[in-house]
């Protein structure tokens, strides 16, 4: 990587990307994905020639606690999708990849199908950063693979911290898989995750499982319309499916394609990517500011004796808060 | 309020109110809801005082949508507490009162026995400003209640915008008011609030509605069984009251007695506490900061032409972004 500012030609990558050409879209990936100052003056100059190529695919994404089967559900998806004749993406956002070593994606061999397929493309998770760095990461390189001329990008994320609201900013229409537990107890139902799903399968609906999960469907149906604000648009249904055998997965993207459908009846799908776009702009501008307040030196020395005094009822909360400002601003 | 600043003894002010001096303590809170800048350094003087004799009692938050009964269910609840004993303050965070004119508390009429309770203060949101300033105010004036010697505090939010998560994160308990809808549909439940409550109770079980009303605590309870992440030491109940003829109010407190209790035995009390203060001070630290990042000239400027070209896929959001934090830094 060292010399690789020095012989990137951006038109060159510019015209690989738009023929399609993998070994070009992996380099300008790569590029994005990079945190050298002078590789993302580079990768910004790559992304604004492409911008007017991008936006032509149906953006997916897809959550789900760990062991929910997310890997096999998308390989098989996938797989369904490139021999309907779709062309096939498929990204991650994964935050904690850098510790794990990647729980998600990071061996692609976990989709055995889609990354033998020449009709798909499966990219990690970039495995350095913030959950901020790599959902721009993970934004950006869609933009470089809907300019390559895929027109399907499924964004699977593992659901550390914020990633789900993360990828739910960036997709069109954003899938929840879970599973059916004994008795009436649903698996892997994460603070605030089910105010963001469109669509909702009970996954590994299979042999003897399919009993409880057609079960566990028509419970979290009945709460998901107790408790969810109704819209005039769209009611999120669930359905059961299984990665593994395959079964249930057409249905599933039947009702992703209707979703998407009934926003473009609503006229909200263009409104709610520009809103995303927007909204990430200013998601960016408050993430670095609070990013410099985090890392200030001064902050950074004075913030615990004052989190102390705070706690021990010696000083105000505002009071502290002003001193932190006050050195911040120095 | 002109001279008030310069009449203000601050060491009267502290006396006046450890010794519930309710004029005093009126005056006292009206400091704390100033935001000139003399009142507010005065006020945190008073504050810091005040502080060691803060924290002794039972902190509750009520929230539900309009028309869900909350005034004449805090009013009633308010009213069997001091007739058990208590001393009850109610606070209010309505961030809309300056533009409604008070939607809530505004009229203390609307709770016609605790509004002549001696044993009661009852004290409307104040009517100027952010939500975050309001919240502010309502947390400190939760101070001066407690130093004068209230050991039950009543919160009451409209629920507009955020304001249940900050009424959330500066209470021991929080207690959600529905209503039983016809068949199977539960009115107003906000985005996000689920997972804020500790205590739910349907309101209006009185008369024809009883029936209703239990079947939708029944309801309510299964998804909130379903939905929720358990919990070791705490699960959400959901009962059914009226505060309308005064019942099932005494169950409602008992099961908030029994959430404060098991907070204590698991030792979260003082931790939940401690870490609503740490989490306030760092909260201000940030509204401000982004407040003056919202209020700065050239950012104002800036913004609307590369919101724009954001939307028309003229420039990434990247690059927008540090193009406005360049204009912030000057």
């Amino acid at each position: 990587m060292e010399d690789m500012a020095r012989t990137i030609d951006i038109d060159a990558y510019a015209e690989g990307v738009l023929a399609g050409h993998r070994p070009t879209l992996a380099r300008a990936i790569t590029l994005v994905e990079s945190r050298r100052s002078d590789h993302a003056e580079l990768a910004q100059r790559l992304l604004v020639r492409l911008l007017p190529h991008s936006g032509k695919a149906h953006r997916v994404g897809v959550t789900g606690v760990p062991g929910v089967g997310k890997s096999t559900f998308v390989d098989a998806l996938g797989s369904m999708l490139t021999a309907d004749g779709h062309r096939v993406a498929v990204l991650a956002v994964d935050p904690s990849s850098s510790r794990s070593g990647g729980s998600i994606l990071g061996d692609k061999t976990r989709m055995s199908r889609l990354a033998v397929d020449p009709n798909a493309f499966v990219r990690p998770s970039p495995t350095a950063g913030t959950l901020g760095g790599v959902a721009r990461a993970t934004r950006e390189t869609m933009v470089l693979m809907e300019a390559a001329g895929f027109d399907v990008v499924l964004v699977e994320t593992v659901g550390v911290g914020q990633s789900e609201v993360a990828v739910a900013a960036m997709v069109d229409c954003f899938l929840f898989l879970t599973l059916a537990r004994t008795g009436d107890q649903l698996q892997g139902i994460k603070k605030g995750v089910l105010e963001l799903v469109d669509v909702v399968a009970v996954n590994k609906a299979d042999g003897p499982h399919e009993t409880d999960a057609r079960r566990a469907a028509r419970e979290l149906a009945r709460a998901l319309h107790l408790l969810r604000p109704v819209s005039p648009s769209w009611t999120p249904p669930v359905l059961t499916c299984s990665g593994l055998e395959g079964a249930g997965l057409d249905a599933v993207w039947e009702r992703v394609r209707a979703h998407r459908a009934a926003l473009e009846e609503a006229g909200e799908l263009a409104e709610r990517r520009n809103r995303q776009q927007v909204d990430w702009m200013w998601a960016q501008v408050r993430d670095r500011l609070l990013g410099r307040l985090r890392t200030d030196p001064g902050v950074r020395s004075l913030a615990p004796g004052l989190e102390e005094a705070v706690r021990a009822g010696r000083v105000t909360a505002t009071l502290a808060a002003e001193e932190l400002l006050a050195v911040f601003w120095g």
